[in-house]
């Protein structure tokens, strides 16, 4: 009889072709099972929360694996995992799961953040974070992301055209200027996320103030489903995985909330 | 007759050999200079505010030259130069000045900040962060660092014996731990620092927590002006030049800690 555990991860996108294995390239998953094998001395198999795109980093993923392993030291375990790891990949927890609790399965609700410097100049401490010279007006864009909200059909954000499944539900979308004046995040909670919707959702943001569109576009762009209506796909660096998911979402908005906004 | 300038900039030290000119090697103030010439068609000289060591990263160092170029259009100017910088090196500001003002010698203070994470795993968000695991106590740290203020011969933590003017006068030194407990912050702000010297005093702090030592201890290494007594020189990638100041250096202490605790 196997153990289930979970695993908390995060990592920078930058040097991965994304979080899910691939034949031939370099990925978050990869890292990950090469890592457990190699402790475990097992053949592990993980199931990650869901997959991120090339590039895109994650404070917060949770995947599981079975193991015959009993791990007794738990913050033994993850030195040694971490020491095995790649520097842009680490593992901050590890639980003990029943075979009830499936990473992607049981997920609730995920939440993305995308961060861009809108400023005259880039700042070289940042991480993660999409440089726009041209001024953007966060409430302009915070009014468009409304229209987002609850269940709907999102194939004017989705990228490929092999993903039958369009029906998302967006719990929250806020965009905000910080306090500094000099970065927009933009925050966005849902049960679920197509291939490289939230660059999408970025990237018509982007259109609507470049092109000086009203805000009520982003309604009618996803009434829509056409793809060709929405914007580019914005930049992978900007996004991280801030989150999954496994319990009551409203609560977790609240205290979110409370946070950023005090 | 020409003009003189004050830039801003930040950097990331990790891939320089320091911010000084020196043969053979590349540095942030080669990088400036070539960036200058190349945009102003001139033979530009710069002088820095300060030289930072190796790996040593700045929020804000300044640095003046004189030019036969009248700049009309400073955010023009700062845009091309920034253009023709690497990605770790940014200009953020550009001022004339008059002959009298000198990066260097005009300079009132500068303020050094050296971030450890003390938590048991790295965050790969971090930048310019020492990761320690042994558990630090901030408030011993801070203790250590009261008996710095004021005029003193630093001789015990200077690193190079051919400096023959030891005399520096500490404005500030503050060690305090993030209000997520996972991070120490260590500022020091003085008048001139010794090569090396705010490095030596993080590493001293980090013998005194290691090796169970008395706050006082860093009160006797300063009396002694051994070089001997004190802790190994810590990582630079943890320092950052934040600022040098040109003004008032209790008015900017003052608005420094009504920032950072608010």
């Amino acid at each position: 009889m196997t153990q289930r555990y979970a695993l908390k991860i995060q990592y920078l996108g930058k040097n991965y072709k994304g979080s899910q294995k691939q034949v031939g390239v370099n990925t978050i998953q990869d890292e990950i099972e090469k890592a457990l094998c190699t402790l475990i001395k097992e053949s592990i198999k993980t199931i990650f929360s869901g997959r991120t795109d090339a590039g895109v980093s994650a404070r917060c993923q949770v995947l599981h694996f079975d193991s015959n392993l009993i791990i007794e030291n738990e913050a033994k375990f993850l030195n040694s995992l971490n020491a095995l790891l790649p520097d842009d990949i680490r593992v901050f927890e590890i639980a003990k799961k029943d075979k009830t609790f499936h990473a992607q399965k049981s997920a609730m609700f995920r939440h993305y953040k995308y961060t861009i410097r809108n400023d005259f100049v880039e700042n070289v401490f940042d991480r993660c974070v999409l440089f726009c010279k041209y001024k953007l007006n966060a409430n302009r864009m915070n009014e468009a992301l409304q229209y987002l909200l609850g269940e709907h059909d999102f194939s004017a954000f989705k990228s490929k055209s092999d993903n039958p499944a369009c029906v998302c539900n967006i719990y929250f979308a806020q965009a905000k200027r910080s306090s500094d004046g000099k970065y927009i995040t933009i925050d966005i909670i849902g049960n679920r996320f197509l291939y490289n919707m939230v660059r999408t959702i970025v990237g018509t943001l982007l259109m609507i103030e470049k092109d000086n569109l009203e805000p009520l576009s982003m309604f009618e762009i996803l009434k829509s489903k056409e793809r060709a209506n929405a914007g580019a796909t914005a930049d992978a660096k900007g996004l991280i995985l801030e989150t999954v998911g496994y319990d009551n979402c409203l609560e977790y908005i609240n205290k979110y909330i409370g946070k950023v906004h005090k």
